[in-house]
């Protein structure tokens, strides 16, 4: 079973990030949530979350997946260099990325989506065409390690599909 | 794939609702959520979940498996007849039943634990050993076709079994 890093930040999506968290947990997998300090985050409504770990903690070298759930969490994150550091490697290293919603803003933010499929909020589509992917409108899009979906209503399919891609 | 009733109210736990709301669909299943109105329902931290019926409108026929979160809903709607007739009526059908938390406060209500195995919510223990029930200190117990959970953190255990039990 694989370890899964789990990026959070204050404001996140409640079920984009608890969905995953424990969608993973049931398959087996070990969920490790990241935040840019040792802290109770909350999400959109409030649901507290606390983070394991900080970036400087960890090696991506332990995880074979890494999650970033949407709200204005992302907004956050990609301001901390520490946090959108860990993206970057997550794809140097060719992990399972999965970004749903406004997530997409941190895969910009590392400069990670040149050239890629992917999907986003609605909101965030022009940014992530300007950044030089190839934006569709579909519940989950894949492109070799990198899975996105668009929305809270697209988490069944995302889910589905990162315990796929973790199983194989 | 089956179709799957899930009980709600306000002050729902927003996970206990949740998980099993997207999980259930990752399945395959049709998840038919059941309010005493049609209204959008708020969870304990303000998470919105509008019911599609009400317990009028449809038939225990109709279901695999029904679902009782937890948090302050199960208080709610336990004062209300027709939301209590549906599990009543979900155990005399043998649907699949599945409780987490203070969702056990409607499996007493519906008077249906009467020698039964089961776990709940720490504060709800004393409870359900005077509706009859023999209580478990586990993550999941399983009688017959009732699936009981204690808490959130139970949700991969309660989610797991759920689906092994609607593939059975």
């Amino acid at each position: 079973m694989a370890k899964v890093a789990l990026l959070i930040d204050n404001d996140f999506e409640d079920m984009e990030a608890l969905y995953p968290y424990y969608r993973l947990q049931e398959a087996g997998h070990t969920v490790i949530v990241i935040g840019p300090e040792h802290a109770t985050y909350r999400s959109k409504h409030g649901y507290p979350l606390r983070s394991d770990k900080t970036p400087s903690e960890v090696s991506i070298d332990e995880f074979k997946a890494l999650i970033i759930p949407g709200g204005q969490a992302p907004d956050r994150m990609r301001t901390k260099p520490e946090m959108v550091g860990l993206v970057k490697k997550a794809f140097e290293k060719n992990l399972v990325v999965g970004s749903i919603c406004h997530g997409a803003q941190m895969l910009i933010e590392a400069n990670t989506l040149k050239g890629r499929r992917a999907t986003c909020y609605i909101s965030v589509k022009t940014d992530l065409i300007n950044a030089g992917a190839m934006y569709l409108d579909s519940s989950v899009v894949i492109d070799g390690n990198l899975v996105t979906s668009r929305e809270p209503k697209d988490l069944p399919d995302f889910g589905k599909t990162l315990i796929q891609m973790l199983a194989s």
